[in-house]
């Protein structure tokens, strides 16, 4: 078509892991929850069905949401930004903060979506090594980023900064801090606290991971209120339908179902870490419902037999970092699958 | 927070209608179907509330959605573009088409969102004038604009171009030629046909109207495969849900039903049509579920009557234009008592 933007005509897209659901595959390749959402989220779906629901407008804010995760996080529901899952919220972000020809910063490596979010908007990317041991540099070296986007914990590490690594570098920012906590419900602890002390901060979460609803679409921002105000003329109006919402309201008030399957899946997560290094795996903890590990021999063949097997995990190529696997915690039946099918192959 | 854009900061967002849903409310503001959505797109909700479906990532392309709609309206599944709702398509395509500084057009009075499009892109928005027939000048004054958007049918005037005026005017532009559909489904004729004809246009079509799912936002471009390839590297990578996307597929093939509240609308509308130009208003032929009027009285005050009768219609106001009132086709008994609303009031 004539006149398609030509950055758009010359970028690859963003590449979503495999989403092969046939039954018998065991997927461990885009940290899925293994276990299904609460039953109360089946229930205010099935509400949400009858009467003139469907048929009119949903809530444009999301309110009956925003105060049920208010009272849940202990946040002002006017701080929170509602989101057809985290990349919309994350497409609102770089819309409000990023100029074309603009500049959107990220650690290496972490969530590819960050390069093609700028990508998209025509503005520039850089990136700033993590160290081996998954820290930054004390001196940040891009203070004029437009947007500074941090995953913690990160993916594919599984690791997370700690609190005062995430204030040191905000203060350093001409522009927001987006700490994106997509995971941070399965880690020892976030960055909800820091909200009052560091001005520039944005968190972000999603429904897919820790709430098992990532066939819903929904995430949502926290900042303050007047940011809120402001990020809502960049939303489509209606961004979030009204079985999402409803879900989602079920799904936070909660608590108690999802923290039990978090519980399931440290456990398992403890037992994938304890064997994958008799397999000659190196990996460091992680505080997410995923483990990052490399290997002396080369992981791709690994990566192409389990796929043979109906065994699906995530190879992962950083330049000047290397290779890696990415392994979802399932459930245990599905890691003992995956170790089974290692071990005859190393 | 610093760093937001000078111009998200300067404009006002766009204003959804109200959407106020208590019982007794009479809400003939923002054209839903007052019937309810086809019971195979609730059957098709629940089915896939079961298994693994809510707790992984949905069909990033919506391909058994394609495979229906491509079935049911006789065009190509990979000339399909998925959005989360009509809204998310346009801005899909703004950011696809449009740079910073760029030019939006649209005819004037019409959807106000596309100056809003324009705003949230940093883009220029133009508009031409409707003739009194709502009619559009032979030789289009912008031919140079990166989009040019043309709702047909038009809201708020109900009224629809002829398939001679919109080849005319895409053949005078150097950019695609978006045309919303969003009515057309009430309407005698669309723009299919012209998809093979005209090389830059894009037809977008919404499921808030005609499949009475405006709580659920699913929308839809259809344009050459090759520019849907190309879009889908704007979009989020899981723009529409699990039950959107089985809602939409359900509702589509199911055109029977849709059809038989068709017709009970158009019967409604022709009620309506005839029943307010002995209230003294003046109205054009409406071609989409709403009727566009204006009367020699001020009709701001009509439109705050009957709100105090939890009425709901729009009134709208447009630059150089005028004012008039925009009243969604309810079913007989909603119809019947705005006219008797109307009819103390005048």
């Amino acid at each position: 078509m004539i006149g398609l933007r030509e950055h758009v005509r010359r970028m690859s897209g963003y590449a979503p892991g495999e989403q092969i659901n046939s039954p018998g595959v065991v997927k461990l390749n885009t940290n899925e929850n293994p276990y299904p959402p609460s039953p109360r989220v089946i229930e205010a779906i099935q509400a949400s069905l009858t009467g003139d629901n469907l048929r009119r407008y949903p809530q444009p804010l999301g309110d009956d949401f925003r105060r049920a995760a208010g009272q849940t996080l202990g946040v002002d529901p006017d701080c929170i930004l509602i989101g057809n899952g985290s990349d919309d919220v994350l497409t609102i972000l770089t819309r409000a903060f990023v100029p074309e020809g603009g500049l959107i910063v990220a650690p290496t490596p972490s969530y590819s979506l960050y390069n093609t979010l700028a990508q998209l908007q025509n503005a520039r990317f850089e990136t700033v090594a993590f160290s081996e041991e998954w820290t930054l540099p004390e001196v940040w070296p891009f203070p004029d980023a437009n947007l500074t986007l941090l995953a913690n914990p990160n993916s594919p590490s599984g690791t997370m900064l700690p609190r005062a690594s995430i204030e040191r570098l905000a203060s350093q920012l001409k522009g927001p801090l987006i700490l994106d906590e997509a995971y941070s419900d399965f880690a020892d602890e976030n960055g909800l606290a820091l909200l009052n002390e560091v001005p520039n901060l944005i968190i972000t979460r999603s429904f897919s991971k820790f709430y098992s609803l990532a066939g819903l679409r929904f995430g949502f921002a926290v900042t303050d209120a007047a940011t809120v105000h402001q990020l809502v003329k960049v939303k489509d109006s209606y961004n979030c339908d009204l079985l999402s919402l409803s879900a989602a309201t079920a799904a936070i008030l909660d608590q108690d179902y999802a923290l039990a399957n978090r519980q399931r899946i440290l456990a398992t997560r403890l037992r994938l870490e304890n064997e994958l290094p008799s397999l000659g795996f190196t990996l460091t903890r992680s505080q997410a419902n995923f483990v990052w590990c490399r290997h002396p021999h080369p992981v791709k063949p690994m990566y192409e037999a389990l796929k043979t097997q109906n065994i699906l995990i995530r190879f992962m190529s950083y330049l000047a970092y290397g290779e890696g696997l990415r392994i979802s915690v399932g459930t245990d039946a599905e890691i003992d699958r995956l170790l089974a099918a290692l071990e005859r192959f190393l």
